[in-house]
């Protein structure tokens, strides 16, 4: 239901599905051939024309069908999109797309270019999330209610002991994902290997280094076509995230459930309705806010595994790979939407909560 | 990727997809109402009138716009889906419409239609499968290979006990989804708790053996609304299948590596091309069948977790059920599909399996 | 701490951790080799007085640091044991100890052995519970309860709805580990490649029937050196009812939470105890068998990807099974033991349930 | 089998198990007692002669069967490990021993202090392997093989050029240790409730700090005994340590197979024995890394549910932390001393190497 009209919006956010729609990953796999050419051209490796035809070629004039049935024949997308990349610019220009490169050098660039993008997406709302804590915090600065451990009534405590730890969990997230990031979000430029063993000298280095700068990404040496360590710290980092928004999500949910009722979203008429009981308030944002990043935790969980990669490759875990990341990062965003959601709607109740003091 | 034009093929196939698409679900929502209606008619709960009226709806009258706007409102698709269909049978009826029932009762059901469907279809394939393995068998009576042991050659040993282990093994898979659905294909007809409080007497019981028995499925005393035990052994029958094609898949990937050569897919000019090596023919479809078949058992092992509701029934896990279990029947379609190709064309290359003897 | 003085009887039963101790499980290997020479003495393969005095060893024979040594060398425990079988025969006899077999047929088949106690012993355990269940179904005929769906109050039901869902869970768990078992309790007897080929024309057959015979095991032909899915399959199953004793408790431990109290375990004094707390009553067995049970369930979802063998075996997966099996008995145990102390102890508290009807 | 005389050595090193062990484990509860007591003295909270006092109590004192007992009863283990330290240092100063504490905060600070003496051992281990990894480099420098990708023979490649991937790896698992260190290696001490409340002004802060600094550790503000994001950071970060271990591993593994056999562990007679067929060398090291460091990896997996808590705290997933914890520190250390092994042991076959060049 991840991609149903029906449904779509309560799994992901739509700003997240851009970055990752079809389109726009085609659109990166171009740009990254564009970004390798211009800089080979700068490098005197290719002509500057080359680089500046390739320019000229996007997602539009790809044949899609062709494109699907080169995908299922070869296993890759890229070797059909180098060949209409080709067509376009003619057949004296045409060895110069894709200039010492193979499919992975331009699958893996435009996957951290996506992630990136993504990942700037994540921290803005994780951001937005704090400030919406913030003000609760600022808010419930009196608020006694009664502290529940192991199911039981504990002792009071302020209100704002639970939030700051809430708040303490989201800013460690994010450290974690910025930590993350600087391990994970890399350039693969070397060729079938890795090792830029096509280019002479340095100049591989120098257009390693070139591409990274030109898209704001970090390059490691020698490669990650099959250590991807860095792009799991990422995968999981989003997994710890979601955790957390599950264990907030599901702490609301408990608050606002008909026995304690101590919090609750606001209520707008219709909304959580059931099919069979009118009088109830079912509690969607921070039900869904708990199932989506349950999700989102769950499949971050099978990167590990996705990492076993046999030699220099193996295509029986980097295909799985392809299908895990972007789950990810879409689940997060749909468990981020609802917990901004459930955060901006939360309402207090503290004559409830005065109640079990 | 599962869903793009380029790349479904590689993840599922096109069967599996029609079972479990958006509007054959809400097709398959509609027929569940439409059942139930028929057969409240039948025991007089319902006048045959509105039941009547109901059967004439169909996915294609839907707002869809309008069902999400609900979906998104509401967080659940069958309140809005109901009104559009009481809408359609008008006002005298609109009562008789999702009768004594709610949102579960629809979309477990209907759910259970959807498996039933796909595991007949799995069936189907993993038959296929084992005739084309019968064929090998018959054809490499003769046939001696190396055992490899942990990594090491062992002693030399006929063919088909390799191959009769993967025939003892699918065999055996097909006895353990059909153990499954034996416990897990079961209509969920009961009302807000599941118990047919709505019902007088013993029409409630009526109503829901009728409607098993319309749908051909099995039923379950109580219900199963938080009791998902059954649907979690035939999703994790599906994975225990993906595991089995995985380690079939694999097996025949490193048999025809470089290394060792002595199986192939049959070449055809194109197959498995390298965007950057002319020379290399990478055996894709066992890549995929490996790939695909772990990407499913890897998501079939997330539905240990999302058995454990709340009290009657909880959404923070439900709701994440919704994605995992269609897409564990779509990875494990495409995981078959994958291997059919795989076992068809495997090549025997007895020459090379002789220089390990 | 499974295995520590202080706190093993909180994760595991005694008589689980019987069966699958150290010394057991060198007594299994060691009967299974007695076994396996007594049927072939009876084959008239090897003198019936070799067998008799293999008959004679016992694990207190063993020196267990020789044992240990040549583990960490050779890493696998059956060839020195066989050394040690075999020096104590002495050397006229000796080469007719472990005749024909390979490590495996030894460890697997032990493992059957110990497997197939072990479900003999949950399945009474699962008995002894849906009789407690039983007798409460008896007594609360006439209790009414709120239900609860989505955290909120839906509608009044009787409580015998709900222990009517967990017996029926139970008992399909039950069958579902009996269907497991016949297709994952099997003897190993084959030889290095598992196809019995050091054995001349169907000897090696009637020597398999005649260990399985006398073992009370299944077989399977050609063998599950490399075809774990049947061991697979009672892992998960132990999974599975796992997981259906996690939301039973779960479930219980909510209902006895200050905020709802409607059930409680029977209080004595010190159960529970907090070391801050001294008013609080926390439910020990419902959180114990919350949490033991979940673990069992985590780990047997990590026999999926141990089942990866490649080639004829690999040890890279085998090895990690070693482990996970016998944990996800213990484990298993210990949830029920939990399960079954507090079923026995659950007092429902109606006058509090009366108060949300 | 991880605790078995046969092969606990197998699965963990020895070190490690000292930290862990039940002796040290109850140690380090004590010293927690002790340190607390000191700083609280120190604070002129207690008097200075009940910290002395405390101070002379160990874990050779206690009475394990009483604490067992106890265990059982209570479900936690400190509140009679106080009862026999009061005890032990008489009623008049026994208010003084556990003075402002809960459980919690004996065991996360002695979890914390665990894990800090953990990850200093795993990070010289990491630092020996790459020393060995280093020499290695150091000798191939001139040495070529064949890359492999997706199974295929590719192009030629330095053998440098896999040995700097593996080696820039394990830098990389190194600094995402010390990232997750930086947040979860952090003191608890905040009573019932992590709040301190049981303090006046800020004593409370200025105990937590000063346990903090005498132990070396870190702290949080408020606390973290919901908030286990930063433990599971931890735990995450020894899982991707493993799951980079165990790639290697297979790497070395699938190179010395017999198929390929370009490197191969140094050969001991008796080493990697084969119970039936003698000609065979095993490759051991390799394949028990492979073994134990997925283990690791898949236990790593099951930390994000566990941090799910409910309300302020919930022993349904604490107590499995209790488990998983310990556990991926031992196999990790397991994991670890093999690729020691192994490493130290790899033998280069540039002759066979060069036949596929």
């Amino acid at each position: 239901m991840l991609n149903w009209h029906l449904s779509q919006d309560c799994f992901s956010d739509v700003e997240m599905r851009r970055i990752w729609s079809e389109n726009s990953t085609l659109s990166a796999w171009i740009k990254v051939e564009q970004t390798l050419a211009n800089v080979q051209a700068q490098s005197g490796l290719i002509p500057q024309e080359a680089a500046d035809k390739i320019a000229t070629f996007s997602a539009s004039h790809l044949d899609q069908d062709q494109m699907r049935d080169a995908m299922t024949m070869v296993g890759r997308p890229i070797v059909d999109l180098v060949a209409q990349m080709r067509a376009h610019i003619g057949p004296n220009l045409a060895p110069y797309a894709h200039y010492n490169s193979t499919t992975q050098d331009i699958l893996d660039t435009a996957l951290a270019m996506q992630m990136k993008l993504s990942l700037d997406n994540i921290t803005h709302t994780i951001e937005r999330l704090i400030t919406q804590l913030d003000r609760h915090i600022s808010e419930q600065q009196d608020t006694q209610m009664i502290g529940r451990t192991n199911g039981q009534h504990a002792v009071p405590m302020a209100m704002t002991n639970k939030l700051q730890v809430w708040r303490s969990e989201l800013l460690r997230r994010e450290q974690a994902l910025q930590d993350a990031a600087t391990r994970g979000l890399n350039v693969q430029i070397g060729g079938p290997l890795g090792d830029l063993a096509k280019y002479d000298g340095d100049t591989g280095q120098a257009v390693k280094t070139g591409v990274a700068d030109a898209l704001g990404l970090g390059q490691i040496d020698p490669h990650w076509q099959n250590a991807r360590d860095g792009l799991s710290d990422i995968v999981t980092a989003l997994g710890a995230l979601c955790a957390t928004l599950c264990k907030i999500a599901h702490n609301i949910n408990l608050l606002s459930s008909s026995d304690i009722a101590e919090v609750s979203e606001c209520h707008v008429t219709g909304k959580g309705a059931s099919s069979s009981m009118h009088h109830k308030r079912n509690q969607r944002a921070s039900e869904f806010a708990e199932a989506v990043s349950r999700l989102g935790r769950q499949r971050s969980e099978q990167i590990g595994e996705l990492t076993l990669h046999q030699h220099e490759r193996s295509g029986g875990v980097w295909i799985a790979e392809w299908v895990v990341v972007p789950e990810v990062f879409l689940l997060t965003s749909g468990a981020l939407s609802w917990s901004e959601k459930m955060i901006a709607d939360l309402t207090v109740n503290t004559e409830q909560m005065a109640l079990s003091l």
